[in-house]
């Protein structure tokens, strides 16, 4: 495990967050592998497979942000190998009146990555809120 | 990465369902870190830390999965590295009434593990229902 990995990991998920929340994405795709598989806040059930169906998610989220929304990294755990890493989030990710109304509400999420020719880049994705 | 971690890791999860399915509380204990870190279905919304209070969430699930719910590895899906790796599965987890019901519904699973000491543990497990 190096410490070295860990700020590269780091810096790919506050990047690719920023990307998120400025709704760029080309930011968003920028260290995603080919095959991804995302399980989204949304169906389906049995997740997003592939890149192609992974950018396809992104759109109609920008629409709902841009209606004020946040989308803020809380806390980051990362544990990083050599060439497997998982990370796992808390993000802030509602409208100022959605968290008005919930103030512990976080989204959890968790990532797994590959290191690709010496390259980090994020093979799975886990975006989540708890059922109340 | 190696066959022998994955089916090491393959067996260490698939023994973890059944002891889940069972009801066996030592058994699903087994193989998880002392720190770990699990984004349960229901909250609390920053998640569950350390294994007393893993331990702790077990009860009420396995009063509920006694009214004949199920809790079913569909798929499984192992990236493993020399001493980080990450999983992903997909579960059947419901009553008969709610899977008849809703048969695409299915929880969300992603696990990190880490190797110590040469032994493969559970650090990280992120349980989900999308939102419909």
């Amino acid at each position: 495990m190096s410490d070295d990995d860990t700020t590269q990991i780091r810096t790919l998920i506050t990047t690719w967050a920023d990307a998120v929340h400025r709704g760029d994405l080309d930011g968003v795709l920028a260290d995603h592998a080919e095959d991804i598989v995302m399980f989204d806040v949304p169906p389906p059930h049995d997740g997003i497979r592939g890149l192609p169906a992974y950018r396809a998610t992104w759109p109609p989220f920008f629409e709902w942000q841009a209606k004020g929304a946040s989308f803020e990294i809380e806390s980051l755990d990362i544990t990083a190998g050599a060439d497997v890493a998982y990370a796992h989030a808390l993000l802030r990710c509602g409208t100022p009146e959605e968290l008005a109304e919930r103030p512990t509400l976080r989204l959890r999420l968790t990532l797994g990555l590959l290191k690709e020719g010496g390259r980090w880049v994020v093979a799975h994705e886990h975006h989540s809120f708890p059922h109340d």
